[in-house]
C-alpha cells in the first residue's frame, strides 16, 4: 500500500478531512492515535482496541514509544519477532515516536551532546547513548508505518537563546535522521512480506513558545520534504491559549497537502479544537492515564469516579455513549472496582475513555465532511 | 427456576455427570466456578467470562466472597443495588462462601466464641462481628443462587481434641444459619423479579484429617437435609494424599443425590481427579491468582512465562488451546508483557488459565457422559 495523504475538505477554520494511506491500511483523518508505551495500550487487549470506538471501527492508528520498547523488549529482539505490530499482533498501522521526548524527561539522567544524548534507564539506571542514527536503527526495527526524527525538546519555561540553540540541534539531528534512515529504510522487517514498501520518516517543529522560532523551525523542516511534520515540545506546562496560539502560527508554514501532527495532546476538548484548526493527527497518553486514575471522560464532561456520590448510582457513565462500558456497568460498580483496587477498573474505565476520544473524532470527522469546503486534491 | 440436581450417569470411579439447576441457570457439573472475590474475577470482563471454556460457553457460576464484600462495598449496598449479580452485571449462577474461611485466615486479627466471631478489617483495621446469622443476613443481601453456612476452619495442623470442638461449633453454626436462612431467605433482592424463587443453603462439612471426625460432620450434616454440602477445611496445607483420603472417606457419608462441593481446589490435575471421584463442585483462585503471578497451566504442564526461555518464543502458550490468548499472541508477547508490569499480562494470563480449566471440566464431563455407568434419577 504506497503511502497518500489526501485531503477531502477543508473547512472554514482549516480542519480538513482526510485519509491517510500507510503500508498497514488507511487512517480517516483528522486521527487520534492511542498510545501503546511498551507494545500494550495499558490494560485494553488489542481485541478491545479494534472494537471500541463510534461503529466498532476500532484505533485506526496506535503509537508506541521507542524509548520504552528500546529498554524492554529491546528493538532487536523486536525486529527479530517481526517487528512490533506482528510482536503485539496489532495489524493495523502504527507511529512510533523517536526516543527525543522521552529522553530529554529523565532529567537529571541525560546529557546531550552535538552527537545525541547520554541517559540511563529509569529502570536500572544502566547507560545508553541515542544518536539520531541510532534512533532510526532502533525505529526501522521497531517497523512501525510512521518514524519521527530525532530531536531535542527544551523544557519550559526556556529562554529565546536556549530554545533557538536546542532548535538548531533539532534541525541538525533532523538532517541526520532522514540521512541515515533514507540508507537504512529497506531494512523495515516486513519489507519483503509487504512489497518493498517502508516506513515514512516525519520531521518535527520545535521553537518552544516563540513564534519566529516556530517558523524558522517549520521553514527548516519543510526544506527536507518530509512526508508529514510534527509539532513538538507543546503541553509541556505553558498555557493553553500558548499551546493553541504555537499550533496556528506554526500551522501557517506547514505545507498544507502534508499530514500535520501535534505530539501529546490532550483533552477532548483539546483535540476538538486543534483538529477543526486543520490538526490532522493527535496522540496523548490521558485517556488511558487518567482512566486508571479513575477520572472519566463524558458527553457532559468529567467526572471523578472515586467519589462518594456515584457509590449507589446506577446510572452508567455517559448516558449517550454507545461503549461496551457504558452499555453494561453502573456507575456505582466502577465506582466499586477503583475504590477495591480490582484490575479491571484499569481496563473498563481506560476502554470508556478511548471510546469517547474515538467516538469526538469520529464526530469532528463527520463535521468536517459535512462543511462546505473548498476541495484541495 | 425451581433448584434441582439430576445426575445422567455415574461412572465406576464415582463420577457424575449431571446438571444443577438453579434460579440464575443451569449449570452442567461436574463444574469449575472462577473466583470473583470482589464481584469481579480479577482483570477478566464480565464478556470475556462469558465467551471463554471449551465451544465458547464461558463460566457457568462464579463464586464471589462474603468476607470481602461485607467490607467493600457493603452487602447493604449490594443489596440495594439488586444483589451481586445485578451489581456486577453477571446474570448467570453464582455462589458465595460463608465469609468463615477468609475470617478464619486473618490469624491474629480474630476471636472466636460460641456466639461467633470478632475480626478485625485487613483494610483498616475496624473491628467487626460474624456470627452464623448475621452471615446469613450478608449472604442474603448479595444475592448469589447459593448460599453457605457458616463454619469455622480449623488451622492446619490441629490435634484431634481442637479438631473435634471446632467441628462441635461447626454444627452447631450450621443449624443456626440454617434455622436464619429459612426465615429470611425470601428477603433475597431478586425474590419478585424471579416470581419468588430465592436462594439455596449448603452445608460445610469439617472434621480435618479425621475420618472419623469427617464422618461424624457429613452425619450431623446431612440430618439437616440441606440441598447440597460441601467438604470444607481441605488444600489447607496438608499432603495432596491427604486431601484425597479426606475427600473420599467423606464422599461416602453424603448422600449421592445431591450437589457435592469440594472448596478450594487446586491444580487442574487436582480438579479432574477430584471430578472424577465424585466431586460435583469445585473453586479456586488458582488459574486467575496463578495468571497475575506469571503461572500458565498448559496441555503439556505447567509454563512460568518470566523465563528468559520464552523471550522470542513466537508459539502460542499452548499449541492445542483454543482460548482467545493463545489463538493471538505468543509467549515471547505474554513474557513482554509480564517482565514489563503491563496490566494486560495480568488479563490474558487469567483468561487463558480459566480457558483451561473450563476446557478441563467440558472434557471431563463428556468422559464422564461416555462412560457406560449406572443410571441414578
Amino acid at each position: 500500500m504506497a503511502f497518500s495523504f489526501e485531503i477531502d475538505k477543508t473547512a472554514e477554520g482549516g480542519g480538513r478531512r482526510g485519509r491517510l494511506t500507510l503500508p498497514h491500511g488507511v487512517v480517516e483523518t483528522p486521527v487520534f492515535m492511542p498510545v501503546g508505551t511498551a507494545a500494550s495500550v495499558k490494560a485494553v487487549p488489542q481485541d478491545v482496541l479494534e472494537e471500541i470506538g463510534a461503529g466498532g471501527k476500532g484505533a485506526q492508528i496506535i503509537l508506541a514509544n521507542t524509548y520504552h520498547l528500546y529498554l524492554r523488549p529491546g528493538h532487536e529482539l523486536a525486529g527479530r519477532m517481526g517487528g512490533v505490530h506482528r510482536f503485539m499482533s496489532w495489524e493495523r498501522p502504527m507511529l512510533t515516536d523517536s526516543g527525543g521526548f522521552q529522553v530529554f524527561s529523565l532529567s537529571g539522567l541525560r546529557k546531550v551532546t552535538p552527537e545525541g544524548v547520554e541517559f540511563r534507564s529509569h529502570l536500572d539506571g544502566s547507560k545508553h547513548f541515542f544518536s539520531p542514527e541510532h534512533s532510526m536503527d532502533v525505529q526501522i526495527a521497531l517497523g512501525a508505518d510512521i518514524a519521527m526524527v530525532f530531536d531535542e525538546c527544551v523544557e519550559h519555561p526556556a529562554s529565546y537563546e536556549r530554545t533557538r540553540e536546542s532548535m538548531g540541534l533539532t534541525h541538525a539531528w533532523a538532517r541526520r535522521s532522514k540521512d541515515h534512515f533514507e540508507n537504512h529504510k529497506e531494512r523495515v522487517p516486513w519489507f519483503e512480506a509487504l512489497g518493498g514498501d517502508t516506513q515514512r520518516l516525519f520531521g518535527i517543529v520545535q521553537g518552544g513558545m516563540y513564534v519566529d522560532l516556530r517558523k524558522e523551525s517549520a521553514e527548516r523542516l519543510v526544506e527536507m520534504d518530509l512526508p508529514g511534520y510534527a509539532i513538538g515540545g507543546l503541553a509541556v506546562g505553558e498555557p493553553r491559549e500558548v499551546t493553541r496560539e504555537m499550533i496556528a502560527r506554526t500551522l501557517e508554514f506547514l505545507p498544507k497537502d502534508k499530514p500535520r501532527y501535534v505530539m501529546g495532546v490532550g483533552y477532548p476538548d483539546e483535540i476538538e479544537e486543534y483538529a477543526k484548526m486543520g490538526v490532522d493527527m493527535m496522540d496523548c497518553v490521558l485517556p488511558t492515564r487518567a482512566g486508571r486514575h479513575g477520572l472519566l471522560f463524558t458527553s457532559t464532561g468529567r467526572l471523578n469516579i472515586k467519589k462518594l456520590e456515584y457509590a449507589e448510582d446506577q446510572r452508567p457513565i455517559d448516558a449517550v455513549c454507545e461503549c461496551m462500558v457504558c452499555k453494561r456497568y453502573t456507575r456505582a460498580y466502577l465506582r466499586h472496582l477503583y475504590a477495591s483496587g480490582e484490575p479491571l477498573a484499569g481496563t473498563l474505565n481506560s476502554v470508556h475513555n478511548l471510546h469517547f476520544y474515538l467516538a469526538t473524532m469520529e464526530r469532528i470527522r463527520a463535521e468536517l465532511a459535512g462543511v462546505s469546503g473548498k476541495a484541495v486534491s
